[in-house]
């Protein structure tokens, strides 16, 4: 069995030290964490360290943290040569000390500590700075997920970037909704079944062509009739913006 | 068996149909569209007419058309007090002749010509002008769909907005997401299990605490960066407004 070894204890790192938990062919070797209390409850104890000092020898380090503390935890690893990871979507693999052999286990999923995930259907982007490394995440990453891509940097900075317009500001368009049923006296489970249509949907059409609504109609009447409804004017600019951007794509 | 008659033929008109000859309560009596063509693979011939005039007593009549066209398709009508809905979201019951007795039944859904849907799953808005109506019209709308809603017609344009957002505007993000794949030469999808799983974890928690992102995290470095990267100027400006928008929702 391979052995894997967790740095972090944020959502990634959960929903990580879940997926390896469950798998048969990978060995959860250790989980440091700054404080003990954030993953009790999910492993054995004796796995949970706090000192860098008391780090066994892994095949694979992740480094799940924020961005801005993997350098100096990557600098704190005390040994050099291995296999160690970072989980950003964003960061380069020249963050990480050059002192072992940087790589990037990049899950691109929307992580919640309360909600669990599929790890199976994460698609895993992995990027390393040599071939056999490559190959080596590659065949760790397909014992927690089948859906596992090689993404270099420039892609998978884009990635990110597409990412955050498809899942975090789809989700804020949800909130408006919520809000505006708030406001209305009405239950938000109403609009529940349409925003599960409009994902599911993109597995038979391209967005572009899945496109409804006033905007892509070119209906004026009701696109009016709704910025006359919409007095919340942050609301209202968002009206505006996404309806003549969906109008310079027809 | 309670006999249904639809006047038009574009999507909701489709959908509507299916679901009225998939069920064993409701009887389709006809259908009224402009061409012949636009439905004859889907039902009998003998039930698809083209003249006002050849339309036979029904329990229920759906006006499945475009907005503009309603009130001059009620007008039409050659018979009156009998039970007429239109299917929009925006028009009140007003926009109809007040020789029938008027109502609503707005399927509250995104449908494409291509794309089966559920119809026992899509929440149907039901209104009418009075009672014994409403009644009926619940019954009947229970035929097809287990999500059966009395809306009024301040509460549907509300919900209609709100659609907008969750719908039309979340689909347009999917696109962005899409078009920024297409120019950096990864697959679409890589990107679609997280809009799904974006989509799917609304029903465990409510939108707003299941945002996550750089936004939501005041993570300026990384949404400097995006910034940076987004070259066209449309979804620069929607970057940043949504950032901001999440941002006051803190």
């Amino acid at each position: 069995m391979k052995k894997v070894t967790i740095i972090g204890s944020g959502n990634v790192a959960q929903h990580l030290l879940k997926a390896i938990l469950h798998s048969s062919e990978l060995h959860l070797q250790q989980i440091l964490v700054r404080k003990i209390e954030s993953v009790e409850n999910l492993i054995d104890p004796t796995k949970i360290i706090i000192n860098y000092g008391d780090l066994l020898e892994s095949d694979l380090y992740i480094i799940a943290v924020s961005d801005s503390a993997i350098r100096e935890v990557s600098l704190n690893l005390p040994f050099s040569n291995r296999l160690v990871a970072h989980t950003s979507g964003t960061m380069p693999l020249d963050s990480m000390s050059e002192k072992n052999r940087r790589a990037v286990f990049y899950p691109l999923q929307t992580f919640s500590k309360t909600k669990s995930v599929d790890f199976k259907k994460v698609p895993l982007c992995l990027e390393a700075e040599n071939l056999n490394d490559l190959e080596e995440l590659k065949a760790l990453g397909s014992f927690i997920s089948n859906n596992v891509n090689l993404i270099n940097s420039q892609q998978r900075k884009s990635l990110h970037v597409a990412a955050v317009f498809v899942s975090n500001f789809a989700n804020h368009l949800y909130t408006i909704g919520e809000e505006i049923c708030k406001e209305n006296n009405i239950s938000f489970e109403i609009l529940k079944p349409l925003i599960k249509e409009t994902a599911e949907k993109i597995f038979y059409l391209d967005p572009k062509h899945a496109q409804t609504g006033p905007a892509i109609r070119g209906d004026q009447n009701t696109i009016d009739a709704h910025l006359n409804f919409l007095k919340n004017s942050e609301y209202n600019k968002i009206y505006k913006l996404l309806t003549e951007s969906i109008q310079h794509d027809r």
